[in-house]
């Protein structure tokens, strides 16, 4: 049976953990990114549909690229980071599933259905997102994920002529914790959560 | 400066865990449900909106108000688990930006846009869910996550009267290795992902 982590793990996956704005100059290297991958890969996703679809973008070409579709507080920090991601999710992703999910035609549960199609790919590839941030804390990156993008523009410059539609981006590296700033609050136990 | 979590802790919350559908006796105790909290609540949302607002149906009664609600495939493991989590988002978080994002008028950013505030709780809720499902298994617990169900009705019964709508579900207990299922293979890096 499964124990509770040490102290240490907790913090770094989740309470000392923070969003980084700010990089120090050490680099991510790809076999990090394959690591990273290689953990979050098997969290759940529903009927194993796994749609998240990653753009690493390691290059100042690539990065440039970017550039036009984020927003002016995200600049900065998103240029100077050693690694931004991309995660999108494909629009096709039941195309797959005779591969995820080979003892069912669970296929047909979404081809034609565009509403779940498009609830099922947000709603798991954010969960991905989620995944990938958790499992690059567990390797020792930091993240600064972000929503303030233009997100028609990163789909018309990195998935023209794809089903891929852009969901969020997180910029990942070593933060440079002198530049943090003061953490915000949480909800309380009692204001977000209730026990039946 | 963070190190790679140990091989033990990167199987617990990736490699080794799995989703589980027959659940050991083994209660879980408000106090877990209370230190899942403390740790997933620290992981990043947008504008630290921490939109979920969850419910933990640990009772009888909580579960027979849930049962009409579920997928046939879904009915058994979700009565027998000893909780059962439900993921909701608040549609109107942003009330709470005050609090949750004092130094600036983040409130102003989400009032009046109901397709920002739509994307913005589920992205979000979303996160919070893949959160939770990864602070339970830090703190030993098994998840059994489900998008089967009418959400419809789980509105109607839990959440009438407020703007809490429903995400997903996600059964926790411990789960029973002996009944896991094979598992289904995941895409390869190359697959899901691009080095540009």
């Amino acid at each position: 049976m499964s124990r509770t982590l040490d102290a240490d793990a907790l913090d770094q996956l989740f309470r000392s953990a923070r969003t980084h704005n700010a990089w120090l100059p050490t680099p991510v290297h790809d076999d990090e990114l394959r690591a990273l991958y290689d953990l979050m890969k098997w969290a759940p996703t529903s009927a194993n549909c796994s749609p998240a679809r990653l753009l690493f973008l390691r290059t100042r070409e690539a990065k440039e690229r970017l550039r036009p579709a984020l927003s002016p507080g995200n600049l900065d920090k998103t240029m100077s980071a050693p690694v931004t991601a991309i995660i999108g999710h494909d629009m096709t992703f039941y195309d797959k599933l005779p591969q995820l999910f080979p003892h069912a035609d669970a296929r047909a549960w979404f081809a034609g259905k565009p509403e779940l199609i498009q609830a099922t790919a947000f709603r798991n590839s954010s969960l991905q997102g989620a995944y990938l941030m958790l499992a690059a804390r567990a390797i020792g990156l930091d993240c600064g994920p972000m929503s303030g993008f233009d997100a028609a523009k990163v789909d018309a410059e990195f998935f023209a002529g794809t089903d891929i539609k852009t969901n969020f981006l997180c910029n990942l590296g070593h933060g440079d914790p002198a530049k943090l700033f003061a953490r915000s609050p949480r909800l309380a136990f009692d204001e977000a959560c209730t026990l039946l």
